[in-house]
Parts: C-alpha cells; structure tokens; sequence
C-alpha cells in the first residue's frame, strides 16, 4: 500500500507533526506519527480536502458573464433569465467537458469532494435523452475524469412558482414526475458504486406539499440514509410569496412538514428569523452557504452568529461558481459578518482563538455531513483527500505553526502556498493547476467557444 | 525607442484591436492603431494597471496574523494594539525587506502604482534615525527594487485622541512636529525625482485643529498640488469620539474646517451621513475603499451608491494587505453594496452595462487623482504600466470581448489570465509572479523569520 510522511498534518486530535499517511483503494488504511514505515516524504503541511456542499456545474460556463446589464432594475430575477439562455445551450457533450474543467479547478483550489445539485435533466423541449441518465452520466464521467470525490443530487423540480404554478418554456429540461427521478437515483446507484446518490428539491417554489411526501416516502423506501437538499429562502421575494401562498415562511413551512434532520441541507436559508434560526440549528440539518454567489446575486446575509450559537452546523458551496477558492468563501463569509455586527469575533468564531481553523473545522464537518460521504478527516476509514501547504511560502512564513489555517483563510495571498492537492488517494493537482488541466481546456473551449455568441445575447 | 503591438487594448475611447504602444523612460511616448511600425508582438489584450491607493507596508508581515484571538470582544481597537506590537519591532531593513515583497506581490497581482501612507519614521522610543529618513528612504528603495510607481505621503501624527490627547508608548515611532514633516517631504522630493510626493494627515485623533492649519498652509508654500490623505470614519467609536469632542461627526468637521477638494483623499469615510455623502462628493476629493481591510476590520459598508450617484469619485486600496488583488478588492466592494440593497445593479455600476468595466475605470480615475501621478490610462504621456491578459485563458474563453473586464472582475477565477505586467514601461512580472519574486521572497524570509516569535504571542 502506498504511504506518504508529511511534515505535519491537522489530525481529528489536532496538529500532529512527522505524520505517515497510509491508502488502500481510495481510503485511509492507517494514521501513524513519527512512524517507523518505510513512505514517500512530502514536504509541507497535510490538511484535510475541503467538501464544496453546493454546485452546479453547468453555470461555470457563464461565470462572470451574467454582469452584463440590460437593465437598471436588474436583480437575482434577471440574472435568473440569463442562466436560462444559457442553460438551453447544454448538451451532454457540454456538459462533461464544463462539469470537468470546473471540477479541475475545484481541485486545484483545495475542494476534493463535491455535491453537484443537478437539475439540467432532459432534452430543451422537455424529451428525454436515451439513456435517460445522460446528463446525470455526464457529471459522473467529469467527477471521474477530474478525480473529484461526487455526491448527486437528482433534483426534483415540477412547477414555477408557489401553489403549483405552471412550469416556463425554460424550465421543461427540469421536470421529472417522483418516480421517474427516483428511478434516474437507483440507475446511478446500480451503475456507480463510487458516487453518493441523494435527493434534491429544487425549492418550494418549484416542489408542491404532495410531491414532497411521494418523494420523502420514495427516498425512505429506496434510498435510506440518503441525503436530501434544497433552496430555501434565499430572496426576500420568495419568502413573500411563501407567506402569501401558506402563511408561513420557507423555512418554517419546511420545519412544520417535513421530518427535517441530520441527512438534510438547507441550501442558503438567508432570510429567517431568530424562531426558526434556532429550530433550524436544533434540527440537526446543516446550512449550506454560498458567500460568493450570495453577494454576487444580492441575497443577503444569514445570521451565522446566532444560529452556529444555538448549535448550527454549517458546510460552504460555490453554487454558480463566480469564485472557485474555499478559502475566499470563508474569508467574505466570515467579513459579512464582521460589517454586520463591527467585530472582528463572529459567527461559527464566537470565542474560538483560532477562527481561520474553527471555520475550516465547521466546513469540513457540515460538509461531510452534507455530502454523506467519509470525507474531512485524515483518519482511517476516511478518504484519502489531502491538501499540502508548504509554510515556508511568504504568505505564511512569519505565521506561527498553530496559525497556520487562520492565515490560509484570511490571508488571501497563502492560497499560493497550496501545492499539491490528493483526492481519493491520488495526486490530481499542484501550485494551482489540475494535471490534466490542458486537456479539460482544450475539451472546455472546443464546446464553449461556441457558446459564445448566445452569451454575448445576454 | 521600445514599442510592443497587442492583439487589443482599453484605450480612454473604449477598446480597440491591434494597439502598438510606444514607451519612452517609462513613459508612453505614442499610441497607434494598426500600425505598420516595427513593434514588438505581444499575444494578449493590454488593460492601464491599477492604482493602489492606500497603503501601509509594514502591515503586510503580519496579514493573516492578527486573527488569532486572545479576547471574544475582538474589534478593530484590539487589532490596533496587536499593529503596534508589529509596528514595535520594525527596522529599516525589515522595512525594505517587506515591503519589497508586498510590492512585487501587488504588480503580480494588477496594481502598478502604490500611494504609501507612511507612519512609522522613528525608532521604537521616538529617537530619530540618522539620517532621518531612513524608514522612508527604506520604502522609495523596496519601490523602486520591485519597479512599482510610488507616491510616498510622509503622515503627519500627534495625539492618541480627540483634544490632543498625549500619545501612548506604542505611538512613540510615528510622532513628528510640521516643520519636521515638511522638511522631510522636502527631502524626498529633492533626491528622489521618480517619487511622488504628498502629505498625509493620520486621523483627526492624531492631528489637533492647529497643527492641521499649519500643515496645510505648509503645503500651500513648499509641496503645491500634493496629494493630501487622511483616515477618516472607519469606525463608529470614532465618529462618537468626535462628536463628543467637536459637535460635529468626522467628515462633517472636515469639510466645515479644510478647504477640501481634489487634491484630497479620504480614506474609508465609512460611517457617513446622507448629507455629509453629497457633500463630499460635490467637494471633488477622492473617497479609497478598502474593502478587504474593511472587511477584516468590521468597519462597515461605505454608502456608493449614494456617493457615486452625486457624482462622488473613489480608489480602492489594499490598506492592511490582508487581500493583494485589485479584482477581489472590486468584486467585493460590489458584493457588499449588493447584500445591502438586494439588488445587483448598484454603486458606481449604477444603469452601467458593465459594471465590472466601470468599477475598473472609476478606480483607475480616482487611483490616479489620488496619487496625482499620470497613470490608469493607455495614452501619451501616462506611465506605461499595463496588464497582458490571455483571452484564451479558460475562465475568459467564453467572455464575449466586451465583456472582458466585467468578466476579469466578477469571476475569481479569472485572476490567473493576467499573463505579463508592465510598470513604468518594463516587464516586472508574469503569471502571478514578479520576475524577482524568489530574491524577494529569501530576504522576506531572514528578516521576517524572527519576528515568528514577536507574532506568535500576539
């Protein structure tokens, strides 16, 4: 079995230094500090990969690309219509060659597992692809090709507005009836031993109060264990209409019909009051934030203060992938809260000495957590996703040794020090480049080239 | 004389395709459109390189550092005592050795010029150096090592508080009298001609009403047409502090008692009355955001929209060095604006169809104002400091050309298609990288090393 000596590594227990980590198949076969075991020396520092909690793939071809303005009023409504132009140019064939060069970059960045949210499922007009699966294919052929650890989400998507609205001409390559989507599960399942398969609801905008209990019922019958995330109450206009559809707010909605527990994500939940902050972290559920997108699209800010107090477990995502950088994430999201409140000491940080390391903890816990996947951990059994620093990089070499993840976080320079990237116990990127980065490149401007005109109509 | 011919280039008319820029000691000399000129090619689209327009150099050995948490009531005034801790350990040669490697890390990153706000001149116990400028002379050197454009504003500082309260021990390296000031800057001036030079003001904490007039009038008399900055309503302790002190909130006091126009730059100006917005944007200073800092700091959100909308002129700035990356800096100076008002159109973007183009241009104006030096255009006459991108790069490939910049700003990834950088018309760095970025980086290390220990107990 091969095994690799690092200088140091951050271990369950804490900072270990002369740590020896040995794979079998993917996986962590052994932990041993100061080990006697003939491995390859590493130079660096060993942290655990991050769990990137909310993806989805398609919207990396237009990153940064829906800023355009046609108009003065524009809002996440508007930005919604451009990612329909641009999701009605999707094939398969795209798809793999987007999915693949984002999951490259993921790696590249220090994210070694990824939930992708997929709802891009049929044909535009709404027919479906022989194998059915193909686009869902198309995902698991680029996690494989990248080498990314995947969870897939199927997503269940039926109408275009609270109370069964009718579904748009955009949204058709969404729309699947309960069994169809479960079926489209268990292909993935028989086929793909080595992706976590979930459940999605796109939103409750998008999913009616039936469908949601055919789907629960279905998920516990065929799926046990599985993890089921959804959108909720990322707009103030979609908290609106929740009101006025049922009286209650998404997240309390949710809270009161559904059986929400450990194996559920509520993606965003930006707009909730203190009631349902404290419901939603004592339920067990964990919060997926998306600080690049939130900004990007004007969400606004969840109060992480209140609801990681009441307990809250939270995991990060890169949604429409406008920024591909965990540590990006957790800087801007630990900022947003510092404007908030002017302090320094916030959220998932409250009176931790180290907030860079207590936010990197929080989001590889909640993210494994979200993923339903052994990831997170260098320990056994886990897998075998491992991020090396080098401390001696000048973004880090005045840092004392048990700062190490602070200033990686805050410091936005010590991104560079990152350099190499292990995913399921293999080597899949260094100094900021996957290693198969020309190819997915070659592959992604081939198929997005083209694309280039629609989106230059948006 | 030298002349490179780019594929495109941002010219004040707007983008033009095969653009030959001709550069004389440093300066562009001609700017022609499909020239028949024997030029240099160069693969790539030139865009003016950013200014920074608030800096502290010192600050940048500790970036990441100051997280690391003693107390839970962390704030912006117990960051300040783990600065002057830093501060306290400072030599001229640690001075040099840092700052030359911030330096190389901002010209790697898209920022040309620097406007350095240059406090700490003695030694630790308030004895002056021999010669006198030495701290300063240290900071010119490290510029012109790295090849960057410098504006150097010596600070005027004298109090530790509101009434001319005495200053503290920390404080002790950064107090001058005007005349020795003045005198200071009138030394720089006269042995170093590649040196802008200006005056800066600290806060209206460090500088009574009387020595602000003198000042002033000093300038009037031996630096006419000098910049002039000062920190001002970063925090709300601040504005209470001066209202206690004066009756009047910051800004409002200094728009009430300094002829203040578009020689000035107010730094932050965070913490603003809608009165004290228009006012300032009528009185034609500059306001440097510093959106990073201010997030790391938990300052508060600046209200653009307001600002911009009367016509209101900003730079940004990377302040504390946490982030070194002028498109982090203008992404989130947008994202913030955004979270606030749920919307995405907002600020200087304001009815922009390309908001990412008009962050750029409005900092590359107000940059230039506020180091009153000819940069942040491609025409006769401004510095030649320009930044190559590979529009072939895979996070642009699918940007239609006009849109490049809002692409370059919006979407994080796009960072890594800044291929060559150009300051004062020689080549300093590639791909994210300053040419001498190694020789830098081993004198960061010898000198920065020891101060691990300093740092590790703040």
């Amino acid at each position: 079995m091969p095994a690799w000596r690092f200088d140091a590594a951050l271990l369950p227990s804490g900072w270990a230094t002369d740590v020896t980590v040995e794979v079998d198949r993917g996986r962590i076969a052994a932990v041993a500090v100061a080990s006697a075991r003939p491995a390859e020396r590493i130079s660096g520092v060993a942290l655990p990969g991050m769990v990137n909690a909310h993806s989805h793939a398609f919207q990396r071809v237009f990153a940064g690309l829906a800023e355009r303005r046609a108009a003065a009023d524009d809002s996440f409504w508007t930005w919604r219509d451009a990612m329909y132009r641009a999701a009605a140019q999707l094939t398969p064939e795209s798809v793999h060659a987007i999915a693949a060069q984002l999951y490259g970059e993921m790696l590249a960045s220090g994210y070694t597992s990824v939930v992708e949210f997929h709802y891009v499922h049929h044909r535009p007009d709404g027919i479906v692809y022989a194998p059915v699966s193909a686009m869902a294919d198309a995902i698991v052929a680029a996690a494989r090709d990248a080498g990314i650890g995947l969870t897939l989400l199927p997503v269940l998507y039926q109408h275009s507005g609270f109370g069964g609205r009718v579904p748009t001409e955009g949204q058709k390559r969404f729309l699947n009836s309960v069994d169809a989507l479960l079926a489209l599960a268990a292909d993935i399942v028989g086929r793909a031993p080595d992706v976590r398969v979930g459940l999605a609801f796109h939103s409750l905008r998008a999913v009616a109060p039936a469908a949601l209990v055919e789907a629960l019922t279905g998920v516990d019958a065929s799926l046990p264990d599985a993890p089921i995330h959804i959108h909720i109450a990322e707009q103030p206009g979609e908290v609106a209409d929740c009101l006025a559809w049922s009286g209650s707010r998404p997240v309390e909605w949710l809270l009161d019909n559904a059986a929400v527990d450990a194996r559920w994500c509520l993606v965003h939940a930006t707009h909730v009051t203190p009631e349902e902050t404290v419901r939603l972290a004592k339920s067990g559920a964990v919060v997926a934030l998306c600080p690049s997108t939130e900004g990007n699209l004007g969400d606004g800010l969840f109060p992480l203060r209140d609801f990681a107090g009441a307990g809250g477990r939270i995991a990060i995502g890169s949604d429409s992938h406008v920024t591909v950088d965990p540590f990006e994430e957790l800087r801007w999201l630990d900022y947003g809260q510092r404007l908030r409140t002017h302090r320094r000491a916030t959220g998932a940080t409250e009176g931790d000495p180290h907030p860079g390391a207590a936010l990197w903890r929080a989001s590889l816990d909640g993210g494994a957590q979200a993923a339903a996947r052994p990831v997170g951990r260098i320990e056994v059994g886990a897998s075998a996703d491992l991020l090396v620093v080098d401390p001696d990089h000048p973004a880090l070499a005045v840092a004392p040794a048990d700062a190490l993840l602070d200033t990686l976080v805050f410091h936005a320079g010590a991104r560079a020090a990152l350099v190499r990237v292990m995913a399921g116990g293999n080597w899949v990127a260094a100094h900021g480049r996957h290693l198969d980065a020309e190819r997915f490149a070659d592959r992604f401007r081939t198929v997005a080239g083209p694309l280039r005109q629609v989106l230059a109509a948006i």
